[in-house]
Formats: structure tokens, C-alpha cells, sequence
């Protein structure tokens, strides 16, 4: 890999997007059981933006490549590697060693993006675990799109409470990521979607995705009683829960006997609390989604191929236009993910 | 209920079609946790037909009315009911008192059409337990097509073995009912299919079906080599193998590593074996289906619903053309569920 | 049954103890899948207190006989009963029509001693559905004692979570029913426990019934900490959370990363609050639990027959000392269950 | 490590235990996620003999050091090692790569004592994948008998089928490894045992062993008939097969209703069949066990340590008596594992 430039966003201040920018860096070296990707897309998640803004609890502070979300073609590979191959297109899932069961202390070790080198780099060495191969379908744009939002919202849908079946009916909340594509890979699963987000315009857009009903939360502040309206005053049988405190009363409140919370984020606040005897009465349980493992990214992968999926993308930057690209994300005008093509 | 005139067909003698007669019975009366259905439509099994010609091992053998799947309205409740209100739109799932979870040997007991009287009447007297009420999507006649091959079908599908994900492959052999009806559901699902035939006509109906590829077995005698190919050499994940001891072995060369068995039927011939060792080398489980639980039924029901599947039926019968219909089951050249109009 | 005297204590009045008083009653007869059970003991739990003293929300407000838990006889069954014969040795699963699967609210309807007649009375007449047959090993005082606290400390054992591993550490809180019971079930399935309770002679008792670690809450109030401690800081796979809102955070704070809180009562007050977040950052999922399907009921008494356990009596009151029986549970100086042996 | 002596035993010839010799090797070098680790103790497996005579299809056929089963000190760890220090006593699950959830073909590459050099040898360098701590309970002698019969007995206990619950019933297959480990397993985990043998002798072994009942298979060649007795008729949950195809058929004879077969080897011989017919009518389910993940490791590890299991070992040879050793088990006379202590 003599004489390639490998160019890569760094994080030389860790106060907002304009302490970013553009470096030469040596290039990656593979060790025993990891390989080096050439980038060619990357996308940006909400927590990316507390990163490079100082406010990610635990991550690595010091000059770093962000971004943990990535899309690219493999250059080399580490003489113990022996599923990835010189050549396959590949994305990266976030827990590197997390590659099957559940989410254990001992995997959380390895998370590019977070406590080493991201996926915002034309050329990055990662772990062979986490490496999983796209299908020929997919863009690396749309494959960039998943890591983070995409395998979450596959694993609040699949894993945890009683199995949910098609036919059943899921309760996505806003239209951030993962509940945007917690919409696609629903309805590709067969599964009844309400939806609730804050304008008319963004209603119109979620039932263009698919939407069976879509709840307007500010003209419905109780939103969970017009959701059992639409249920037959049953209830859903699961809940994606980005809220947080601040909404999960409401949530619980819209479940049927026995369903799920599937507790994920909170983008509606971290105040806020929870009396557990709610829980008693409605006979729902909870389960916090810790992202997921390898093999439920290649799951997810199996599903979009075999349903011709096309992940939801607001817009892709050119990579030097990486600082517009953080400001679109911060702006939060935003209906589906924000990419960056490397090159 | 006085003055109503039941009419059923009976099994007079047991040595065929022509052994079968209308008769007028007496009004059924609940008991104090049955409900009385006005049938509206029925189904025809293959079952039903070794029943009718007196080779349904273990079945009662005196004078009864044939037919273990119906659909219809209630029009009587017992003292101690309480799910269920006359008015209701109701199918009644084949093991009555087989609620939810596995099949255990204290529900077997009771098996309208087959320990008792079923559903080739225009009245009948039937456990609450087993009781579904139905979507108001579903006509009578397509409602009477599930209770034995579609919640086969739907079990199949979604018991026993690793999860079954959307995405995944499972393969479907002919085009009987719990092949086709499981074609339907797969598809609702989110599955790919793989479904093996014997004729380029029906091949071309199962891929009208939604099939994403068809294996002709008579042109391809070692089908499961075709199934593998068509995966990439992978295999696929489950295969709902109704056809016995004869094709089994096949079944199971067709699948990947850890993929699943679901043991239905036989309609192969009960020749053949299995050693246990291709087992061991494939990592593949088995596990036999019991038709299901009301649990199920309903979960079925709610797919349908859900997902505008339209049940394959292949002709509807008047209720005085019953020999027709059961002799258009024995001749094998339907394709979806033959049903009965009841009035 | 012509004859037989049957002696109930009715709720003649909801002010307490001095409201009950015993009464003659007519011979019951058994509905078409009912069975009459004499009643040889039954037991008393809190929440019979709370319906006694008129503070059951929900629960029939007529006169009624009390207590949810016993064990009898059977001297009676009905036309469509098929699993229980006359003279079986029972005892009664307290959501009756609750076989298998997981709790629906169609299956609540029917609860002996809350919405119906119940147990403390020398002959009752219950669903078939909920009678489960005892082993010869259990006396009806032993067995009078499982329904309520046995089936929920097992449950709460067995479902939910992932799967409890023999060899797995469980916290306990307190010496009620739900705790004592759920000591001796787990150290009969291989568990480790840990313990909590106030007093050093409690912790004794505790150590005697197996409890492999106690931890005194009054001297050590962020006992949380001492639990950890003693699982080298990794914490418990699982709580049996019976204290409620006001100890559920220290119950969390106790677990292991993806441990799991079965969710029972609140012992310890309804005020107090949860917040989510806290779920999130330790992968803990929790689960409530409703008692137990009449299948769970019967996996418990497998358990007990096996592997020999006596489940914990505190003491067994006469017939006519039912007042005392009341006025012992309602003091709570009881370690074990309080019976009344009933003739 | 410079100047360490590495003594291994080789397979300079595949005729037999007469090709193998003790040789120098040079000291190993960690890859980046290798630990290497000071053997004290191996264990000899069936299947070890098949390799050292040339039988074991798709191993490794150059020269090699045979055994998959050890136990030692880490000595030293390579650079990207996160979960193992030097100085841990440890040891490694068979497939190294397989960290959790079910077995797959890409974990399979790495099988050290099958594929590449495995434990009877002074030093190794091993994958940390595989690597597990020991407890301070288990010598190494003990730890070096479970890798590959301990593990598939608890695999074969936990995994697959309707959960087995403490208090139900196993039956386990004569004295081999897995069975008479799992025997001890299965009375720490609170079930019933159900054992076969061939002479009084090892009844009474098994017996103090804790088997609850054992059946003379010589004395009662229906053996199925004395099992489904000692049950009640009812059949056993759980038979861990390790007969192959010339058992199975008492197996699946041996079950209760909806019981399961844990698919295991074939030491009754390759030749017999199953027509799985008798699945149908059984509801009987069958899955291969391929031995276990490392977390099916840790998981045994904690139910030995919480119930001071203590392994049954039939002989520990000297590291220079290992053509002894390997004798000793190709006799068959040996009750418990054979280990080499190691030095």
C-alpha cells in the first residue's frame, strides 16, 4: 500500500465542527486479524456531533477520525483473517468483536469512531470480526446509512420481549434515523406501523414511506390514546423507544397487554422518570438495544437485499464538504441520513 | 334456537364419497362453555378424504359430520363464556382446547371432524377455547381455508428451529395446500421463496404467487443441488417438508449450516429414512408441526389482515355439490383450497 | 353430593377481620368442565388481606368466601372433563383458565378468591383448566401453600431475560412468600443466592434455608454495593424485584450487565420512580410477572417432587382459627407460609 | 520467552499411539490476539484416537500435536489482547472463534488439536477468543476434562428443544465423557436422571454418581420400556444421544410428548436409520450439538464452581507416560476422563 494518500478528518479541537479538519496520515497497516478498507462513504449520527463537540462521555479525547459509520471497498488483510477477502465491499459494524449473542462487557472494548480512528478517512484498518460483506444491491451511500440507526432499529425489532410477528403493529416515534429506517425494514417485514411526528409535511412523508397511520404528537399531545384508537383500543405490540423519560409513560401507555418497550435513545430529554408499577398493570416489558451484533447486521443486510430496500438518505456531501455536511446534521432538517462520499 | 333445520352431511358408511348423505340433525345446544356457529363455509383436507374412505387411523368411526375447518356466525353462546358474543364472525382452530404454547397430549382430546362431529353443517355446537374471530377483511370461504394447512403453514414458519428473520430463504415443496398458503405467508413476511413443482405450468402460477425462483423436480431429479445453487451455495434456512421419509434427506441437503426442518407430512409415501449423521455434519435441526395453537390461528389472522393476503382458493362448491367437491380433492388437480358454500 | 355440609368463611362484611364469619353453603354442583375439590388446607397471602380489610381494588365487593390458595380432593367433576378423574389429590392454578403461554387478558377473567368464590371453604366447585395434580411427595398443607407466592418465585426464576444458567447468581429481597419459596426453588435448581433481610436472626434463618450470601439492609443501606462485592463487582444475573418503586433502583444497581429484573410487587411502597437511562447504560431489561400459567404451576411441582423440597410453612392454623390465621399473616412475624388446615 | 524448553508430542506417523513422539519445539510467539499459555494438564478424547490412527476425516495430516482439551498459566499475550492477563489459569473452549450464539462454518476454521497444533505440548499459543478463566476451585486436572465432553454435555442440556427445566427428566446413554459429565451436571441443575449401562458394576458407580434410576440395557434390551416406566409412562424430556443411528429409535421411544433429542455421536456404530414418522407421532425434536461456544464454557464453568462439581476423573498419567494415556482410553476400561498432567 506504498504511495497512497490517505486523507482523513481529525478531530484537532473538540470544540464544534470548525475543530475539524483534513490531514495526511501514514498509511494503515493491517495486524493478524484486521483489514484495511478503502472508504467510500461514511454517514453521521447524532452522537457523532457530541463527539466533536466535547460532549461524549467516554470517548477517546484525543486527536481522532470520527465517525463510526462506513462503506468500502477491502485493500488488505491480516495474515489471520479468513472470512474477508482483498476486494469484497464491506461495512463495519460499531461493536467490532460483538459478533453474535448478546452485548457483553468484554466486546465494547473495540468501537472505531468512539475510543480509536473512525470511518471519516479515505483508508482505515479495522478488526476482522466486525466486518460484514454488502450485497451486490446496495450503494456503499446506503450501506454507510445502517451501522448505527440501521442495526439498531433491526434489533429493537427482532430481539427482546415476545417475538413480534408480521401482522403486528410497531410504534416509531419522530423521524430520526432509527425510526425512519425502523419504518422500511417494518414494513419490509410485514408489520403494521403508526408513526408520530410534529408536522403535517413530515406525516405526508412518513406514509410515502410506508406508514400505515402516522400520529401528529403536537396537535395529540396524549398520542398514546389516539394510537389505541387505531389499534381498537388494543394497543401495539412494540415500541421503539428514541424518546426517552420524557416520553416512555406515553409509550407504555400505548401498548397492548404484554408488549415491549424497546428502549433505545433519548432525544426527547434525560428528565424524567418511570413508576414501575405501570409496568405491573399493562404486563410490558423492556429491553435496552445496545446497537447490535455482526451477525444481526448480516441479517439486516439479508432483509434489504431480499426485499429491495433502499435505506433512506437525505443527502450526500462530497468529503471536503464534510463540515456542511456536520452542519446539516446539527440543523436537524433532516429526513433520512446524512452521507459523505470519500475519496 | 327452535325451528331451526340443521342440515349435515353425514358418514353413513365409511367406503368412500358415495357413503356420504345430508341429513337433518337437531338443533345443537351449548354447552356451558361452547358457542353454536352457523357455518358458512367449509374446507376439504386430504385428510378428510382418508377419513371418508375409512383410512383415518385413530379417528371416530361411527356415524359423523365430516370437515375439520370451517367459518361462519355465531348465533348461541354457554353460561360461561366469555371471549365470544353471538354476532361474532368466527373460524375454530382444529385442536380446540390447544390455546397457546406447545402441543401437549391433555389437548388432544377434542378434534371436531375428526374425534367429533365438524364443520360440513349448517349448525355446530364448538368449544369456546378454539375459537378465532376473524378479520373483517376475510370472506367465510377464504377464512375456512386456514385452520389445518394455513396454521400448519404459519407454525411452520415461525416455530421451532433458529428465528426465521425477513430476508431469509425458505423452500417449499409442490403446491398443496400448506405449500401454497405458506408461499403467501412467506411472502407477507418478508421471506424469499424457493418452491419445487413438477410441471411448467404450475410453475409459472407459483412464481405468479410471488415464488422468487421454481425448481422443477421432474426435469431435476437432485433438486436440492439447484436449491444450493441458488442460494450461492449456502443453502437455505427452512424447509416446510411435507413430503416425508422420501424426500427428506433431500430437504435437508438443500439447507445451510444450522438451518431447520419443519416435519409436516408424508404426502411422499411413508418409505424411506433418514440417518441421522447427515444431521450431525449439517448442524439441522427437526422439529414436527402439530398443525397450532388458537395463539397462533389468531397471530395468523392478524398477518392476513395486516397484509391484504388473499387466501388461494381454488373453487368454491355449492353445499348440494359436496360430492363434487370432495371428488375434486381426490382427483389432485386443484390448486389452492377447495370449499364448500354452506347454507 | 347430597348430604355434605359445606362450611365457607364468607366476607360478611369488608372492615377487616372481624368482617369474616363462617357459614353453611349448598353443595356444589360442577359446571360441564368444572371439578368439586374438598378442600383440605389452604393459604393465606397479603394481597387476601388487602380484599378482607376492602382494599383490593377490582376484586367482587360482594360476600364471597376469600383466600386464592389451596389443595383437596376431588369428589366431583363434570360432563366435559378430561384430564382430572374423582379422587385426584389437586390444587387450583389461580388465574383458572391460564394453561400455557404467556398471560393474556382473556384468560383473566376467571380468578377464584378475587373475582369468584374462593378457597376457604370445605368443598368448591373451579374450571378443569386450572386444577393441576399433586405428587404424592407434597401434603395438601405444602401444597396449599405453592399457588400464589410458589408459582410466581418460579416463574419469576423462569421467564423473562435471558435464560437463568444453574450456577447463576439470583438476588432475594426480604423473607415474604415470593422470597422464602423462590430460596428453596433456586438452590434446587443449582443457583447461587443472594439474600437480603433486617435482622441477624432472619439472616441465620435465611443461611439455614440455603441462602448462599445475606446482606443486612439496615446496617448496610446501599446494600446494592455489598451485592456486588460479593460477585467480585460483577453483580447478580437476576432480582426478584418484590419491593417495588422504592428499591427497584438499587435492585438495578445490583446486576450484571443484561441482568434482569423480574418485576413482582411492591412491598416496599408505591412512590418512588425509575429512570430509564439507567436500563440503558447497564443493558438491564425487565419483565413483570403475572403468577403463573397452569403449565408453570405444574414445572414447579416437577421441581419440588425431584429434588425433595418442603416448601417453608411458618405455621398451620385449624378450620375455625381462621381469624388467628389472618390476624398471624396481618402482624408479619411469619417466616413461611401461614395455612389453614381445612375439614 | 527466550530459553523456555517447549516439549510437545508430535504425530511423526498416523498408525497408531506408536507414531507419536515427544520433540523440542521452539518457544511460541503470541500473534496480536494470541495468548500463550504453560499447559499443566490435557485430556484424551475418542476422537484423539481416531486422529493419532489416521481415522479422523479433515484434520490436519502433517505432523502435529494432537489433543483439544488442556488447561494451564498464561504466560504471555499478544498486543491487541483485551480480556486475559498474564498469569490467568485457563482454558480454551475446542473452537476458538466461536465466542457465542450458534455454531456457523466461519468459526469453524480454527480448532487447535484438529486443524493445527493443539494441547499436549509444555507451551501453546492459542486465540484469546477461546480462551476461558478458571475458577480457583477447579485444578487444572479437573478443567482439562471439560473442554470437549463437558461442554457438549451442557450445551446438550441447555440449548435446543423446549427449555429443560430443573425437576424434569434426562436420560443419558451409557459412561462416556459426555454422559457421566453430564450426569453430574444434571443432578447439580436439579433434574431427574435416567442412565442405561451394561453391567451392575457401573449401575452402582452411576448411582453414586447420583443417576436417580439406571437401566442394564444388556439385562433389558427394550430398554425405552424400562425408561417410559420408570416415568409414568410419560416419557423422558431429554435424551442426550450419544448411541447414533443404532439407538435412536429407543430414544425417541424414550421421550415424552414434545420432548427432544440433544444429537450427540455415534458410538453404537454408523449404520441404522430413522424414519421420521416417529418424530411426527411423537412430537419429538432432534438438533446436532457441535460441543459449544466459549459462553457455554464460562456458563459451565460458573455451575460447576457455585455447586462444587468435581469432574469425574478416572486416572491422571505422567506427561512421559502419555503413549500409556493414550492406551489406557483406547481400552474402553476407563470411568471418567483420562488426563496427562503436564510439565
Amino acid at each position: 500500500m506504498k504511495g497512497t494518500d490517505v486523507k482523513a478528518i481529525r478531530t484537532i479541537t473538540r470544540d464544534g465542527i470548525d475543530g475539524l479538519e483534513m490531514r495526511d496520515l501514514a498509511d494503515p497497516t493491517p495486524g493478524d486479524r484486521e483489514v484495511v478498507i478503502r472508504i467510500k462513504a461514511a454517514s453521521i449520527n447524532y452522537r457523532d456531533l457530541l463527539l466533536v463537540n466535547g460532549h461524549y462521555p467516554g470517548c477517546f479525547e484525543g486527536e481522532m477520525t470520527p465517525l463510526t459509520d462506513g462503506a468500502g471497498e477491502v485493500v488488505a488483510v491480516g495474515a489471520a483473517v479468513s472470512r474477508i477477502t482483498v476486494g469484497d465491499r464491506v461495512s463495519v459494524n460499531n461493536i467490532t468483536r460483538w459478533v453474535a449473542g448478546p452485548l457483553t462487557p468484554t466486546v465494547m472494548v473495540n468501537q472505531p469512531g468512539i475510543f480509536s480512528d473512525g470511518m471519516l478517512a479515505s483508508m482505515i484498518a479495522v478488526e476482522e470480526d466486525g466486518v460484514v460483506i454488502l450485497p451486490g444491491s446496495l450503494s456503499f451511500e446506503e450501506a454507510a446509512a445502517l451501522p448505527c440507526a440501521g442495526v439498531t432499529a433491526w434489533s429493537a425489532l427482532t430481539d427482546g420481549g415476545r417475538p413480534l410477528r408480521a401482522g403486528q403493529t410497531v410504534l416509531l416515534l419522530g423521524t430520526g434515523g432509527v425510526s425512519l429506517l425502523g419504518l422500511q425494514f417494518a414494513k419490509a417485514m410485514g408489520l403494521r406501523v403508526i408513526a408520530t411526528t410534529s408536522s403535517h409535511d413530515k406525516a405526508n412523508r412518513l406514509k410515502a414511506f410506508g406508514a400505515d397511520h402516522v400520529v401528529n404528537y403536537k396537535d395529540t399531545p396524549d398520542w398514546q390514546e389516539a394510537v389505541r384508537a387505531l389499534t381498537d383500543g388494543k394497543g401495539v405490540e412494540r415500541v421503539l423507544e428514541v424518546g426517552g423519560p420524557g416520553t416512555i409513560e406515553r409509550s407504555i401507555a400505548s401498548l397492548a397487554y404484554g408488549g415491549h418497550v424497546s428502549l433505545i435513545g433519548f432525544v426527547g430529554g434525560m428528565e424524567g422518570a418511570l413508576n414501575p408499577l405501570s409496568l405491573l398493570t399493562s404486563g410490558v416489558s423492556l429491553q435496552p438495544v445496545g446497537i447490535g451484533s455482526r451477525t444481526q447486521f448480516e441479517e439486516l443486510l439479508q432483509l434489504i437485499d431480499a426485499n429491495g430496500v433502499r435505506p433512506a438518505i437525505d443527502r450526500v456531501f462530497a468529503f471536503n464538504e464534510f463540515k456542511d455536511a456536520f452542519a446539516h446534521v446539527a440543523s436537524g432538517s433532516h429526513f433520512g441520513k446524512v452521507v459523505i462520499a470519500v475519496d
